[in-house]
């Protein structure tokens, strides 16, 4: 059976993004760097690791993870609303609730939500969302704002689900594998690169992102990492639409490898949004397969 | 006397950063948020903020609340390592530590420190590094992992300073203050932006950064925020050396302002390492206004 | 009475290029670079003289006049379309026209209407093709080969008028002043500029050009000219769309000036064709100087 | 025997051009498109036509003429000096010049020396240098200003040599051929273009030489010329170094391909000058091999 390894313990959002992936064996792993180990060493399959969250930014360490050691690449993303639900031991009223346990950002994030139904509970950190769930289920606290996914674990009921004081918070999962497992182009691809630019030539990112443009690919994300302390070399994440397979993104990471210091792939795959990614007029793989054959008939004098 | 309102409980890393501004009065606020709320409202005169971590990447909290509402801007940056204090009561032994305390990302960053040094204890999560202190004060905890300020707080002793498993990690404090105190330029300056780019235009991005770059302006940070949900439009949120006084830097800012959807000054201010932003040549002071000075006698038929 | 210069004998397509600017006083001058010093000098208000040939290309050595000494600039354009009128002595039949004169590039220019019209005429070559005429009408030769004006100055008949074996070709000439005339913008207008770019710089011209790009300026015709012998630096001749007085050409002149080894403002005039040259959006004044405003109550913290 | 035509009669400088390209029959033919036309048919192997004087500039007529039918490709290019030969029947001294002719551009170039050694000769002019060479070998006038090569044909003396006004002038000229005969690389290698740009795309000119840019190749010439009448398409003949059997220059032509309206390969041939072509770094052939390879191997998920 295929093993998924993700990151955290039990009943979190990154087991309820891994469980998206189909049936498995899913394995609860305690950081994201042993994740990757456990996919590079052959024990894990595929990996699950959080990257982004649209509250709390780019999830760094996962992004420096992939950029060091050996390469491993995203064959798939998830996309997850942050929604929490308010777990409660069978059976227990709104006035029963003292104590609400989480994660500190789970408390920050239905705050808002607490203050209007349950003014009177103290919030209590735990170590993690699902580890506020089993805390509620061991009788130490009263109720647990937690993943969905937690209620499979801890026979506990729902008191509130859907919740979040912000409606569009999402986070964004990828499923990590080996490089050897390169998915097909579904028309709705994402290809994620992580580029080291020197500091010192001002003008070598906007060169860098000229080669994108010129082929008319969209950059949907970028974020930039100083590679040593704060200065020095920088490293660039980028997101952009279009799949590796395809030749206007092949021929865009060609130049990338030719003007940057270091270019390592992080995978091609499919848009959890299903959005298309077809190319722009004039950068179909047609336009690149006539363009090379007009130079070779040209090489060869003909 | 000049009132800094920072983020945080006492005795955090932020109230750290924010005391290196000089002699004050510090006022301790809940949340990013309710900082600038109290700088906005004159309740503060600044406000001491985190905005990017070197492990934990951006502080996109503070990002999007600096882009939103009434503009504030950073007159000053500090750049905090993040080195803990390992704080115990007085005349506590290693043998004694049955408990190490501290918020999430504090027990994280120490944690091959606490199993070479303390194997036998149990980590306990708080709310903030600070409260960790406090109930290792109050003697619910027998160690706690918090900054060094957090000495200043509660009479604990040090029963070891300096301790971090990475050993380069910083975060990055910025001063926020009223748009009224623009620093003056000091030849070490960064300034910040936060632009909004539509997500449909390849090409857009690379010529906001053409702007800079043809400037001779070196770009220190980039960011991109999807702005509603994931999709949609995109703020990026810019860093680069120069300050808006100088005119390399205004001529930039007044390109973005025609060519973007929106942009967001967000300060001018030193930088805090002090290393040099000087423009690169032909983009001096002296060379505007030359060129300057030339258009105009072509325009006055001199 | 205003008197405007010309290059050229009397009774060429320069003489008629340069009555279309309206009553004056016509002064024949034997070379371009003669032209340009009697309006140095002051002994001619304004010069004329072609630039462009839609057949034989740039007239170089107008540009390089240009290009070279005291700056002057264009002020006005003018486009004739090259046809030709065939002179003869009044009652001059087909069958008595055994020699046809003109300028070389006359001849050529309607030798396949000779061969159709006058096929037994013997090609004779004269110094202009205004000193065809002249010698037409001296009984030298049968038939000239001239610009329409030159029956102005000789009592001729016109055999055939607007005879031309290529039907579109067209000549540009440039009405030329010193520089305190510099005309009002009209909505049509265009900017002529020479600038020197070194040879060792692969980019520089690209850079150049996204300079105009940025601000959405139209470029209508560029030629490259090395600046001594074939190889080193090189000047380049730039039209656009656009007026000097107008922020979006100003604002490029400004980085240009600052960019290149040097510039030169040969003038911004109506365009000959009258075709609309506004701002392309976001580029107009008034983005200019909502830019520039904003700018500088970021400046002065307001 | 290998044949070479070239533009113009016997005795000009373009025989004397064409005869650097070593041993073969030279065929005199009256205009350059006949030259075309006599290489496109077989009817000669090679054509020796001008392009380009650094007097008069881009020789249009053969570009445009390159530009249009079907395609030929220049192989060799050869930069002459602009200097010209007296030609006079032997024994005629100072004294016996009453006339001295020439094309017109032969007469002005000379004209100061003229002024200065032959103050009482009249100006003739006829229809090619070598014409004048002829009319003197037949009595008709006394001096030629020509082509050194004239004097093979005609039994003359040469009263000067090295005649120029202008010292640096110089005409460069290509040899011809249909596309079969691409010469090899040699290290100092020129490339020409002809690409068709839309006039309403602002910055796609500048687009394209960020093509060229990109990839590190030197622009050595750029000419724009509107495609009908003065508006509308442009077309621009670009020259650059390199060759395109190398991957650097194959590459940017293939970009061009994809992105203009329509682009021409002219030839990849030797300079004359004997610079180096080489590439800048990281735009080596190996750079692009390795390039290609990384990417191939993510392809295949290697």
């Amino acid at each position: 059976m295929t093993r998924i390894a993700y990151f955290g313990p039990q009943g979190t959002f990154t087991e309820q993004a891994a469980r998206t992936f189909g049936e498995a064996e899913f394995i609860s792993v305690e950081t994201v760097p042993q994740v990757l180990a456990a996919v590079r060493a052959g024990e894990a399959d595929y990996g699950c690791v959080p990257v982004e969250n649209s509250v709390g930014g780019a999830v760094t360490a996962t992004m420096d993870a992939l950029a060091e050691d050996s390469p491993l690449i995203a064959i798939g993303e998830v996309i997850l609303p942050v929604r929490f639900s308010i777990l409660v031991r069978p059976g227990t009223q709104a006035e029963d609730i003292k104590t609400i346990a989480s994660f500190p950002h789970g408390l920050t994030q239905v705050r808002q939500w607490t203050a209007e139904n349950l003014p009177n509970a103290r919030e209590v950190v735990t170590t993690s969302t699902a580890a506020a769930a089993a805390q509620v289920y061991d009788g130490e606290y009263d109720a647990a704002v937690s993943a969905p996914v937690a209620a499979l674990h801890y026979p506990l009921e729902e008191f509130a689900t859907d919740v979040a004081d912000v409606r569009n918070a999402v986070t964004r999962f990828l499923l990590l594998s080996q490089p050897a497992a390169l998915p097909a182009p579904t028309g709705s691809d994402r290809t994620s690169l992580a580029v080291v630019i020197a500091h010192d030539e001002p003008g070598s990112l906007a060169s860098t992102l000229s080669e994108l443009a010129l082929r008319g690919i969209n950059l949907t994300r970028i974020e930039s990492r100083p590679l040593r302390g704060l200065y020095g070399e920088y490293r660039f994440y980028l997101d952009f639409d279009g799949h590796v397979a395809e030749q206007r993104v092949a021929d865009a990471l060609a130049a990338l490898h030719r003007s940057s210091r270091q270019v390592r792939f992080l995978g091609s795959y499919p848009k959890a949004d299903g959005s298309p990614s077809e190319p722009m007029p004039k950068n179909s793989d047609d336009d690149y397969a006539a363009a090379r054959a007009w130079v070779t008939r040209i090489q060869e004098g003909r």
